[in-house]
């Protein structure tokens, strides 16, 4: 049964499960206690935090273990912040973080605080320069992640990071989704990450901190973790989480290579044998094991469901998948479709086969849908006599993700070259979709008005 | 080799070894994701929060799990006060709370907040009209544990919470020591526990809100576990903490007759066979499993190693084995001796034997440590000649517990009935140990007077 979808969780390494049952018999008690069971947990906590350490190339002392990825973004935001507040409250990101990072960024600006989001391209890369710009005076600090965990796409960090580090701020790098793959370029002050994401247990994060970076942590004060992740460590899955990343680090290089020439195959075969479809993220620079793509006129949550009954678990941005009904930030930023998004993320180990019989199914599963939604062909369909209208209002309030697109592409035909389509709706991802659509197709998007609910989207037929 | 510190931590239950084996094979995935793995996952994570909160007495959607019991103290506290800032900014709180406690109460302060400690009797106890009287119209939360974590006092939940409910004020219980015996008598509005402690896995807290209780989460938004508990669920772990919160609970009351029978044993066999000893903690209102004593003229840091070269585990309150160098401060709240301190905690399953052997062993250790520190025997010498001097002044400047009791002890017989002994030190311990020394000796303490550097302790000979 192909598990596609490593970016979100990976199945635990065969090393973490044996290096956690032996921390469980040999680590279960306080490491802070004198006695010969604590002596030995601190041992264990010590080698573990060296060999983190090693991998994330910082010294042992500049790291501490977490509960997860995302409470060490919002402690390593939090403390930079606290510890550079003389310096001011200003915060930069990228508009394509993880959501922990955004939800931090919120945090600060509701507590007074101000925050730019640096844009992204459509291929979800921030460039150095507009970064550069966004760095002011009083920026306290700057984040950035290495490689964005929907598109894959990476982020120019030693360029920012050298930006950063001539402005005096300090850089917080989100490696989440690829300090499995590899350590950090140099230039970073602050670098989190989570276990789970390299086949490690749930339940650890990393937080390191370079020497010399003001930092005041936040909140209660915490005995533990040098003050800056409170409670008991979870030695167990400490331990397991070290073991493991040494282990996939050793075997990264030539896994590496494996996977980025299936995701090749998947950007290609799925380009080619899947109509209407926008293959999104960096083709070159990006993660070895991930790729998303979005198709037309189909809705995310019926193909994810479809694709399962086929026994592959996939992912998606689309707004359906969402408990907000709404897309993906990331697409968002990026400007690319959302609607019957997939994210592949392939776990180290995968099969070509299972790839292969991925991309065989695939193409069916998306015509199966699109004709259940009653989705129109491909190519735009003549004028149909009697004389076409000037111009077409399509009413889709009310109606969700793919339709509203499906209305627009089903009349565009009817409407002369240069006469407009207005489509009106109040699903989100609309917004993002029906200029999308323009742009796949070849059409002017002519921009949102407002109504009496939701938005008219105002569509010019060019072709 | 006996391990008695299990109110620090207690080896992982083979329920939840078993139940972590399981879930590491079949929870690993996102529970919010679509896909059969995350299906699975989420069925595990539904089935865990109705076993743990059919324990705790609460409905499913009231509890969820945090990353440890310090975090789910600190998001209890945070998001109590923020939801119920219209009242008031007050807070109140036992003297002898977990640090976790102490140390939200005084994150709380320096953000403006207000705080009442209420104190507590000798045992550890808190009255429950005095701590009735500490609630004002202002008063947003009152925190009271369940049991004392040093000393195993249990503290008058169902009282207190009755009368926060008269004053309409949320009452958070920190059961962590004793949720693994039985479920909290009704009365409480927020619960807080940690799984490690009643033999589950590190990294796994309860947080349990009833319906009704305003609550506010601080700190970024979260969008796992109600908003109440950022980061991706500790799923495996967190299934083996509520698989033994089961299991511990099924083997609770036949387990505490037994640890009973066996604390009853080192309470009186210690004040028997130990001299000069004070057992501490209500003897009846207890948790089953845990016994604290002090031994006058011992340092406990001492006392831990030796106990430990005999293969004894067991941890201490005493100021030389704190990081800060000053007595627990549930010891200092309660008024006791803080000198040659010992917890011993039994996890389930202790045997009768290793509590003999140890029972056996420890006389003879602390004779030997008392020994080697010249501590003077228990009776009082009469008056040397030449005649006694009047009064007497200590200079134990720069010494350490227990060296200016055992100083202020040497000196005492050397004056006359009536005459004083000023003893001279700048150890914390000393402001809690001088005055424990006169209650146990039958002598008084006249007070404390500042001095050029530390403090001078008055102490009058009456016999």
């Amino acid at each position: 049964m192909p598990y596609f979808d490593a970016a979100s969780a990976a199945p635990l390494h065969p090393v973490a499960r044996q290096a956690l049952l032996a921390a469980l018999d040999e680590g279960w008690a306080d490491p802070a206690r004198l006695y010969r069971e604590g002596r030995r947990a601190r041992l264990l906590l010590d080698a573990a935090r060296e060999a983190a350490a090693e991998a994330v190339g910082c010294r042992p002392d500049e790291l501490v273990f977490t509960s997860s990825g995302t409470t060490a973004v919002h402690a390593g935001i939090a403390g930079a912040l606290s510890g550079r507040r003389r310096v001011g409250r200003h915060l930069a990101h990228s508009a394509v973080e993880h959501s922990s990072v955004l939800h931090a960024a919120a945090a600060h600006e509701a507590d007074g605080g101000s925050v730019t989001e640096v844009p992204v391209d459509r291929s979800g890369a921030v460039d150095p320069a507009v970064y550069g710009d966004a760095l002011r005076a009083d920026t306290a600090l700057a984040c950035l992640q290495s490689a964005n965990h929907e598109v894959g796409t990476e982020q120019p960090v030693a360029e920012v990071g050298a930006l950063c580090a001539e402005a005096g701020v300090p850089l917080l790098v989100d490696a989440a989704q690829s300090l499995g793959w590899g350590p950090v370029p140099a230039g970073w002050s602050l670098l989190t990450a989570s276990a789970h994401k390299w086949g490690g247990p749930a339940g650890v994060g990393l937080l390191a901190v370079r020497k010399g970076v003001r930092f005041a942590p936040r909140g209660p004060a915490g005995e533990r973790e040098s003050g800056r992740a409170p409670g008991f460590e979870n030695l167990p899955a400490i331990v397991a989480a070290a073991a493991s990343l040494r282990a996939v680090r050793a075997e990264a290089a030539a896994e590496a290579v494996r996977l980025r020439a299936l995701v090749d195959r998947v950007r290609s075969v799925v380009a080619e044998r899947v109509p209407d479809v926008e293959v999104v993220g960096d083709p070159e620079r990006r993660l070895p094991h991930l790729v998303t793509f979005s198709c037309l006129y189909v809705d995310g949550e019926t193909l994810l469901h479809e694709l399962d009954r086929r026994e592959f678990s996939v992912s998606s941005g689309s707004s359906c998948t969402s408990s907000t009904l709404t897309p993906s930030h990331v697409l968002r930023a990026m400007g690319v479709l959302s609607e019957g998004n997939i994210r592949v993320s392939l776990p180290p180990g995968t099969a070509g086969a299972d790839v292969d019989r991925f991309l065989e199914v695939l193409p069916g599963v998306v015509a199966e849908v699109r004709e259940r939604l009653g989705a129109p062909g491909a190519p735009l369909s003549p004028p149909r006599s009697p004389a076409p209208a000037a111009s077409l209002v399509v009413d889709a309030l009310g109606r969700r993700c793919p339709i509203p697109v499906i209305e627009l592409a089903k009349v565009i035909g009817e409407v002369p070259v240069g006469a407009t389509v207005t489509v009106l709706a109040d699903d989100e991802a609309a917004r993002l979709d029906i200029p999308a659509w323009c742009e796949m197709r070849g059409q002017e998007y002519v921009g949102e008005e407002p109504a009496d609910r939701g938005s008219a989207y105002v569509v010019r037929r060019l072709g």
